[in-house]
């Protein structure tokens, strides 16, 4: 790690891209930027960017390269054309894509003799460079660490998850999953509340205090899915089952989409017709596991 | 409400009817109980309940009747005999069953003279009569009030949540709903990040920051919810479709299942086709409040 801010790139300008060049220059670092309508450098410049006049320029000036851009094909369109500038660079893909994408980046950056780390942003534009900002980073452990420092100018929660360049975009997938199942929960239950009048406000308190008992229970669960055996210490799949069908009921009585209970209850049928009726919850995680 | 502990009923004692029965023993409530097979009261009584012969029998000695049986259909053959015992009792039914049922419940007891609670228990048996036991109770509010300090010997957090008999179920079907797609989702990315060799217990810790952090949204999408507009300050149901249809890739490219995330896809394609794109996902509320 170097104590002087290492002169870093950051290539897209969009929304995300002017806050994460906005947070190097923050942070002291010399930044050159580039974006394919120079207009959106406007502001970093007015800040003390300097504004690139081609991606292999931009390329040239930085020894750590951020990409973030609209999505794959711009990442490709973007760096195969800059075979002789990336030797010896390091290039960071912050733009969203598949653990598949990774691996197919960083197979690409090597062949042009740069070392690649793939990361996924956690929080919206305005969160980057603050303590919310958590950024998942996946790629050779080494090449985290010596850049750590320029990374954790775009928020103290730089992370390592791995040295697989997918398991960025793997956790995010995680996370995102959590995230509308516990979304859609909320939107479901607030749904049939509001039949009987409840203000979806009036409903959050409560909602909280379960998402937080049942977060006690994912630890547990995560024991027994690693251990392969599920006690149903609490509840068995299929007392579970009994309250499944009484949602679709309450659901199709409110007069409300039931689809969710339903599809919940088909992935306990799954798994009781196999004989997992009297385990814990966590056994459905081999439902999960099973291509459809 | 009364100093002196009231004398209390409790029908029904599988696991959950015993640990209530208990609670008010340890509370010092005169405590009666009743059980189609009576071995089961064995150790209440040998800490001080009474068996009572028959259920009508059981009904004559307390003032507070709780009823704790397997279902609604036990809850009604269990109650419908007892006409002649029931006037002037309150009864609290804290079987598992739907809005629909409390509501009819509510009608039958108020025809036998007498006054109705329904009530929802979101703890297991040893969680009962520990600040962990929330119940939620429904019914008339000057009911709850006056048994509210019986009622706590149950739990610390026992909570009116409205003079709707169907109130109760609902909350509790609302919960539930958080509680599996919560668990679902951590599921589903538990799967995913299996593939890549990531056990189960080395999620958790990331799980449970995302988890917090969206709970801390849902109270703003609550706010859109009530409001009927909901401005995309943070992701655009548009952009999360597309990350969506990343984890329905992903899922495949795994070879786990991707039943989930294509539900979730499937519910914002029809938000979009209704020129919700542009929105938060709370607007997705509209598709949940349909009837399927």
């Amino acid at each position: 790690m170097s104590d002087s801010p290492v002169p870093v790139t950051v290539l897209g300008l969009g929304l995300m891209g002017q806050a994460l060049a906005g947070a190097f220059l923050a942070a002291g670092h010399p930044t050159t930027v580039w974006n394919r309508s120079a207009a959106k450098a406007d502001e970093l410049v007015g800040r003390g960017a300097t504004l690139a006049a081609s991606p292999a320029a931009a390329v040239a000036a930085g020894s750590l390269i951020v990409v973030c851009v609209t999505d794959h094909r711009a990442v490709r369109e973007l760096l195969e054309p800059l075979g002789d500038a990336l030797p010896g660079r390091v290039l960071v893909n912050l733009t969203s894509g598949t653990s598949r994408e990774a691996r197919e980046n960083a197979e690409h950056t090597a062949a042009q003799g740069a070392t690649y780390l793939d990361g996924v942003i956690l929080t919206i534009p305005s969160g980057i460079g603050t303590p919310e900002a958590t950024i998942l980073y996946s790629g050779p452990r080494s090449t985290f660490d010596e850049h750590e420092s320029a990374l954790r100018a775009l928020g103290p929660g730089a992370t390592f998850v791995g040295e697989d360049h997918g398991l960025a975009a793997l956790y995010d997938a995680a996370m995102l999953s959590v995230m509308w199942g516990l979304l859609n929960g909320f939107l479901h239950g607030t749904a049939l509340l509001g039949t009987a009048g409840v203000s979806a406000t009036s409903v959050v308190p409560m909602l909280g205090q379960g998402i937080e008992a049942v977060t006690g229970w994912i630890a547990r669960y995560a024991d027994q899915i690693d251990a392969g055996v599920y006690p149903a210490d609490d509840a068995t799949i299929d007392t579970q089952r009994a309250a499944m069908q009484h949602l679709v009921e309450e659901s199709r009585a409110a007069g409300i989409n039931g689809e969710l209970p339903a599809f919940v209850t088909k992935l306990a049928d799954r798994a009781v017709a196999e004989g997992r009726g009297g385990d814990s919850y966590a056994a459905l995680i081999e439902q999960f596991r099973k291509s459809a």
